[in-house]
């Protein structure tokens, strides 16, 4: 377990916050019991959980201001909460303070088909977005596997298995509403599709974990569902050589949609997990979208390159209940993962690097996994040069969390030598800060330099990004 | 005539700080020549010449560092300057100061062909970089038309025709080397795809038009040169029926590389500039880029929208030679709108909108134009929302300036009510600064926030994008 480092005293005066919050909300919407203030303390990782001292429910922008001036009179720390997917601790309330859950704040606000782009509250879920736009033949590609909020993807960055196509929220967010530390309401971006007019507001609050503000609206671009989709199957003999087809893929520039890797430790998890039997070997998983001709095309060209490194078993398919079991098994990795071991803890990386590095950095890390004798899936959206080790521990054995850790230091220095990051996707929370500095050396006194511009008192999830 | 604002005296010693600068840098990298002076005081636009007090010409990050240090010692402005391609008078000196001129840094640092990445100096103009690469088979789409540096299309977010299926810059910089107003290097981004470590300060410092510091290195994606290219031309009864066709095959998702609407006065003009024989009607240019059946197949969809529309003489050529002409002439429709009437300056505007609003934005521009009596071709990037007219105009007749400030004051009032921007590509300069707080409103004082944060003293490009 990584126990939060000791943080400064801060004094709050909890009862008189909350009863100050009570005074500007209803009364369903402020909460002090220990059950949810416990369940907003900790997201899906294996880090520590810390409680807040209040959990509140606001509906509306104007309520989320309300309560940041509330919590800048008190000094009190603020935490922005969706559904607590997040896997680097970003919900812990390290220094307690006020978690401000955005469930209900759950509307799709204004759906543009013409313009393909939305506008929803930050609360809604990449699913119910999914589901409310379906009809009129549109969709949102960016998928972390987990079914999180639009307010938590865009503050985490998050991409998953589409952004080698469609990008990752950093290419998809046209425009935020976000509430400041002082309560100041600001709208950033624009409905067009660029801009050159200021700073890129939006950018900054992307992946910016909380720290900034509080993001509360999302407009986002939308795609038409395309013509074609198709999926298929392959294993390889090694990992080695299916992660030398995905190197070639991407630099023949086949625009694939989806390339997924999964190690044999992994297939066997879903197997067990899914019910399925996929042959336990090094396995792709792939999505074409595009015309009918294209995807026969992409698939064609996949097919050739997989040729040359011994693929076997291409098994594509078109039908969508076919597919969707596939991706359903994918999404579920992590907990297929946790079930190898009943009553383990899962402790998921996520480093990226350039593509041509990325047989490198598996295969020295698979080296490097087998010497730590640690149980630990590997899967990947190798496309994007980014896969997960998910450790699967006891977080209550001390040595054998020393040892993920050296496992998982190696891997993200490894990372950055290669020219890559020590997190693709999960973002820095409070169990990456150590890597930051080594990422982006004296840039990051700038970024400390912008948090303090726009958070002097430290209150906006404090301890998260920077350690101070 | 736009006028500079008065501008706050610095009482620059300006003997001091050339001598300063002679101390740090060789003879031949510090002019104080006048000639060269005020050619490093204007762009090609309309906009009023400021010459800097000494232009100096950095081989490298560190002598720009250096210069940044002697400039801060002395409290000097900083402009930095490329080849003097910006339309909104970016690398006017407002407040004198010194012009850093990064024509000597064009080399060409690192070009990783298997990761699609390379890194350049700012002083790398886009050709001589395509130039470069085109053996490794390899390109950079951003093409704004002019032989900009990578620099100057950095600090500018810029984009152009390829921007509807390529991106912007914004989309297109992976990282950057950049100076701070007190000589600090920083290096932001990474060479992998994704990243979700830390605040995203690539993004922030492209489109900062200089005003947070000086841009030295940038690494870019590149592409590969598709297997197949075909060009069309195609003309329409009127210039609804074209913007129209526009729209649709931009929500039917055809992924045109580039699609430019110049209007019957634009085509008049580069018929006479460039020696052609286009009908003079609204005209379209289409691009398509990917494999032979996929070229085929964009091309007949773009055919049977145009068809719904009146579209006639849809010209198709998969000839380098016959599509190099064609672009040539709109690249060169700015230089052939002034050709129109000799002595007179261009005006160029830029708005973008909503791909659903194109049509409405352009209809009422054109009857503001025509009320307005001025002389003004219309081309545009249309797929992308985004449009210019080129007033051509004499810039010493203060009447017709009136005029033409009145139609561009309109024109940009009428992009942002309708959620667009006052600016697609150019920037702010100081052409624009009234139009920034209409569109984005209290965000403009977190962007003025972030410019005192990084630079309090105000002299990175002093006066550009905020006034004071």
């Amino acid at each position: 377990m990584t126990a939060a480092a000791p943080r400064p005293q801060r004094n709050l005066n909890v009862p008189g916050l909350v009863a100050a919050l009570q005074k500007i909300l209803k009364a369903d919407q402020v909460s002090t019991n220990a059950g949810i203030r416990d369940r907003h303390g900790h997201d899906e990782s294996y880090h520590e959980s810390h409680a807040p001292d209040v959990v509140v429910f606001p509906e509306s922008t104007e309520e989320v201001s309300a309560i940041a001036k509330v919590a800048a009179e008190f000094g009190a720390p603020v935490i922005p909460f969706g559904v607590g997917t997040s896997l680097e601790g970003h919900v812990a309330a390290l220094d307690g303070g006020i978690s401000i859950d955005m469930g209900r704040m759950n509307k799709v606000i204004e759906v543009n088909a013409d313009d393909l782009d939305v506008k929803v509250q930050a609360g809604v879920t990449r699913k119910a977005l999914n589901a409310y736009i379906k009809d009129q033949g549109l969709f949102f590609p960016i998928d972390p596997g987990a079914d999180a909020t639009i307010g938590g993807m865009t503050a985490t960055r998050a991409s998953g298995t589409n952004a080698v196509r469609y990008g990752t929220m950093r290419e998809n967010v046209l425009g935020l509403t976000v509430v400041l530390a002082d309560g100041r309401i600001i709208q950033t971006g624009g409905r067009s599709r660029k801009s050159a007019a200021g700073y890129d507001l939006t950018r900054l609050f992307v992946g910016s974990e909380g720290t900034l503000g509080i993001i509360t609206e999302i407009r986002l671009r939308l795609y038409g569902v395309p013509e074609a989709m198709a999926a298929a199957v392959a294993n390889f003999p090694d990992i080695g050589s299916a992660v030398n087809t995905v190197i070639r893929t991407i630099q023949a520039g086949v625009p694939v949609a989806r390339i997924e890797l999964l190690d044999e430790v992994q297939i066997d998890a879903i197997n067990k997990y899914s019910k399925l039997n996929f042959a336990v070997r090094p396995t792709l998983f792939f999505e074409f979208h595009g015309t009918e001709t294209g995807v026969a095309e992409q698939s064609a060209l996949v097919n050739e390159i997989g040729a040359e490194f011994g693929m076997s078993d291409f098994n594509w398919t078109s039908k969508a209940e076919d597919r969707n079991k596939m991706w359903q098994a994918r999404h579920d990795a992590f907990y297929a993962g946790l079930a190898l071991r009943p009553g383990a803890k899962g402790w998921p990386t996520d480093v990226c690097v350039p593509i041509s590095r990325l047989a490198n950095c598996i295969l020295e890390t698979k080296a490097d996994v087998a010497a730590s004798g640690l149980l630990t899936p590997l899967v990947g959206h190798v496309g994007d040069g980014n896969f997960h080790l998910c450790i699967i521990l006891n977080p209550d054995d001390a040595e054998e969390a020393a040892r993920a850790k050296a496992l998982t230091d190696r891997l993200a220095h490894r990372a950055i030598a290669m020219g890559g990051t020590c997190t693709g996707e999960h973002g820095i929370g409070y169990g990456k800060i150590p890597f930051l500095e080594a990422e982006h050396g004296s840039a990051v006194a700038v970024m400390r330099q912008l948090k303090t511009t726009l958070d002097p008192d430290n209150r906006m999830n404090p301890g998260k990004i920077f350690r101070a």
